[in-house]
């Protein structure tokens, strides 16, 4: 089998730092770890908290730390620090090839979508973010690795997308027609929903947005691990 | 401007583990970093080193450290454990939005090559792996962040490929003659890289091989930020 993981990830108009921070981080015992926060608000203090969070989560987990635990200990970390008046979004999702499992850890209000079987669901159970109080419990939800199973994690910028012109986005359901009408790479489907936020935003998004999708396919070619990333950039020279 | 980063690894062949780790991470004051650490022998033991320079890295570098003293401090790191026995070769490619510059940074004997101006380049000044000795200095190198810049990093299992049968393989020439002929895009360079040296060692690479591209262009399309990373998996279930 493979697993394909593709991010898709936009500032908010005229913001030159992302609040959401994105890392992906090998597990001690195999696999691998996508993490994913969204601080509070905007711009260049929003970005200090998403990256302490992603760095406490990371360096956990690169110690064995389970997810869950990871999840709580950056929570009561960000709490300390701020007191409880900053908080931030986490979600953790992880090919652990020592359980042969992936786990996602939420601790963020947006939904997850799942599709396998031929089926959508939705992991809408409300959830808290990180830093708000002591005794934040991240949810986590658990699927053997199995090709065809395909997840989708966003930030709340998508959630958001068209609110403004009481258009918000129905992500389920795009998601639904996009995986049963054709058969889109994680990174078309990606790019799909975060292109689509962009036009209901009319191209100005009013947050940052992120999109993380995560494909288990049968294998389909050779054994090298590969990564591609792209980066625009704008220099002042 | 933008930049794109293509990696292509590969095991050594019959090792579950690999002994290079890559991780590439968000630096505090804008741009990133990818760090490759290609730990001594291979296998468990080799991995669990290159995880540890890795992890000494880029925990520096999200404090903010510059990229010459967090090597000479994860080397410090490993040989204070090690004592001396075993070492790690060590590369960081950061592109440094602070300063606008592309910083390679290089712990590895292995040589890198640029390709800028229609010219190829190698930096093949003598470099000792990390956790030889106390004192261990990087070759730092830096260039402003142009668009036709290539750079290709890659840890010695590319070097070694081929030798076990007399026929090494000449690394700049393949890269000399794939970007004169052609306009490959990163992932296409490194794939074209590691694939030969895949024939070379019968198809069962003697070593662990990673091969890691940057390329600087001319804006090609939005602001969005985009990663695809593809695992190869072995489920026993």
């Amino acid at each position: 089998m493979e697993v394909q993981i593709a991010v898709a990830k936009v500032n908010k108009y005229a913001t030159p730092e992302s609040g959401d921070t994105l890392e992906v981080v090998e597990r001690p015992n195999g696999g691998l770890s996508v993490v994913l926060a969204d601080g509070q608000t905007s711009g260049h203090g929003a970005k200090a908290v998403s990256l302490m969070v992603v760095r406490k989560v990371i360096g956990l987990l690169a110690d064995g730390v389970r997810d869950g635990a990871a999840a709580r200990a950056a929570s009561d970390a960000l709490f300390t620090e701020k007191k409880g008046k900053v908080t931030s979004t986490l979600n953790i999702a992880s090919v652990d090839l020592h359980s042969e499992t992936i786990v996602l850890t939420r601790n963020n209000p947006a939904s997850i979508h799942i599709f396998r079987e031929g089926k959508i669901d939705e992991l809408a159970e409300p959830s808290s973010p990180l830093g708000t109080s002591r005794d934040i419990r991240p949810l986590i939800t658990e699927f053997a690795i199995e090709p065809g199973l395909t997840i989708i994690i966003y930030t709340d910028g998508l959630t958001h997308a068209g609110k403004r012109r009481g258009q918000p986005m129905n992500i389920g359901e795009m998601v639904k027609i996009a995986l049963e009408d054709q058969d889109p790479t994680p990174q078309e489907l990606a790019d799909l929903l975060l292109a689509h936020a962009f036009r209901l935003d009319d191209e100005r998004p009013a947050d940052d947005i992120s999109v993380v999708v995560l494909k288990v396919s049968p294998r389909q070619g050779d054994d090298v691990r590969r990564m591609n990333l792209r980066l625009p950039i704008q220099v002042k020279q």
